[in-house]
């Protein structure tokens, strides 16, 4: 038998960060936005799903959420995801297609698959296919600011965490402080660490060739957004020419989005689950990067996260990095020698704190 | 001597339709959506800008901008627009970058040389270089729900207005039904009006390509938007396999969307001053064509845009749609033997009736 959506729950949440971030594009970042959606159906069952901002659109996506998305999904059947997800992503494409729509889509789809994986007493990673819990993962750094010094201490703690590969910022004015922070890198963990930069954007096409080749010395896993993502021709540039594996997508929305980045140049692609679509999206990227014979890394909500490449046979490294949220979730992701356990309760395993997280409302 | 911006005033409002629409994607359309964005330097002088959806993503793009973009301009100088807008622009990158974003955006841009050309005493089109006020036109028809002989009398109607260039929808679901009003159209006024066939992304690749060899006959000037806009391979295969010229533009943000949809396939770029990101982006689109050998004509807002095809050598058609915003405007665009031509009073020459919109407010 089955259920009607009875209520969608909007929230809207600035979170303090307790450590000023940096990086080339999004400069200086002192908190994030998370916007949640709760859905409950006729049994009174509950999915819940989120997004989040650097700090800026957070309210527009609460607005489509709670008053735009919600009366269109009261009262439909919650399994039928795909036919909500077409329904919504058509009725708000002028003006949408992009942007606050499909950040606030992603949050009220992530809700849907909780609510069905919940009601399957499943785990998500197993009711998406199920390949293996154990997902390998980096620590991601927002760490352009950090001098060589810092970064090692920094991932010297990122070890204790239980952390084996790290990914560390470029795109400082001086392409050589960068290459001096790699080489503090290499120098102090030695060869095999897996290791990643990552240039947020920063760079031309030229630029980026030009650092691609001068960051091949340190054997990186790969290169993230050399240069903005409208650019297929400049990825393939980059790629052939700077001869590293490129990764993109933290800024890429929708399947078809992706599919014009891939048949560019990206090797890596990494869709985020919370602004990519949700994670009826996130999963047509994991398998239309398995059809182009590659891997699929991730992008930010890691918790989340977790659940859908623990269910990718080309799953690569997950990216663990939270911006505190952990802090507001009442079981956080294990990280233990290098990889990332998706838990094996029913849903995708995130269950917020709200009390904690009502002094934050904005 | 330089000004700075004091006040940003952003309103919202819902547009009745007084007819209802249909086209093949968006479904029947009731209302529309009209956000505008007042800017006043500190001389008191004021520069008006709008953006309008097909009636949801409205309260996310007033919210942009009222309460995140205007305290990022509060103080700025106004005649820097290529810095505010860079600065806007990679500050709402992360989870903006399309969608209500960029529509913000364009409604603010807009208002900011609105102000330039009202201070530099000139209107718009003067101002961007001008090439000729006289900007061929043709009538945009939403009425793909519309019988043969409904859409010929539309059609005379349209000439009684001063039109000489038609374009109708296409995409229901029996492609003779196109065929026979495309038919209807060539047989009531001759081979040489000029006619356009706008499929609103209705069709896959394979259905573009047979609804192209279809259209043939009827010597189109142009087949917009066969296919979603994400895919240039698909724009390649549509133009080179169909053998008609191909426009697209209304659902691609920036100048960076439009040079990968111009390498695709796309012949005739038609961006829409609301919606690309305002008139910085329009103008680099428009001379973007040009570096490609191409034309430019646009979507949507016609009045406003009339000014900016005014200022390009390159310029095709200017579509003439208002949805009914005439009503609300002062001078409405005067169309004249297939001829719209740009106003000369300073700045882009729309005047809102701000007391009739009031009664509209969202
Ligand atoms: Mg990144
Ligand atoms: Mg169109």
């Amino acid at each position: 038998m089955t259920t009607t959506i009875s209520h969608v729950k909007t929230d809207h949440y600035l979170i303090p960060l307790a450590q000023v971030l940096e990086d080339s594009m999004h400069g200086v970042m002192t908190g994030f936005e998370v916007v949640t959606a709760r859905v409950t159906d006729s049994d009174g069952a509950e999915g819940v799903g989120y997004t989040f901002t650097c700090g800026v659109n957070g309210g527009a996506i609460a607005d489509i959420l709670a008053r735009e998305m919600t009366p269109r999904v009261i009262g439909r059947d919650p399994s039928l995801i795909e036919a909500i997800w077409k329904e919504l992503w058509w009725a708000f494409h002028y003006g949408g297609r992009g942007g606050p729509t499909v950040l606030a889509l992603s949050a009220l789809d992530m809700a849907l698959w909780d609510l069905k994986a919940k009601r399957a007493d499943m785990p998500l990673w197993r009711l998406l296919g199920g390949y293996d819990a154990r997902v390998p993962c980096y620590a991601g750094g927002i760490d352009m600011h950090l001098s060589p010094e810092e970064l090692v201490a920094q991932t010297h703690d990122n070890i204790a965490k239980g952390h084996r590969a790290i990914k560390m910022k470029v795109g400082r004015d001086l392409l050589r402080e960068d290459i001096a922070k790699l080489a503090a890198l290499r120098d102090a963990f030695g060869p095999d660490m897996p290791l990643m930069a990552d240039a947020n954007m920063k760079y031309s096409v030229d630029g980026a060739v030009r650092a691609a080749k001068a960051f091949a010395q340190f054997d990186l896993t790969w290169f993230e957004e050399p240069i903005p993502p409208e650019d297929p021709a400049g990825h393939r540039r980059v790629l052939l020419e700077g001869g590293i594996p490129i990764a993109s997508g933290e800024n890429l929305r929708s399947v078809w989005e992706f599919r014009t980045a891939i048949e560019g140049g990206v090797t890596f692609p990494e869709p985020n689950v919370t602004n990519c679509g949700g994670v009826t999206p996130f999963m047509k990227i994991a398998r239309l990067a398995e059809a182009f014979h590659l891997p699929v890394t991730s992008h930010g909500a890691h918790d989340i996260t977790v659940q859908l490449l623990a269910a990718c046979p080309n799953r690569s490294y997950l990216e663990a990095h939270g911006f505190g949220l952990e802090k507001y979730i009442e079981s956080p992701l294990q990280i233990v020698d290098g990889y990332a356990i998706a838990p094996e309760c029913p849903g995708h395993g995130v269950a917020f704190d709200w009390e904690r997280l009502n002094s934050l409302r904005v």
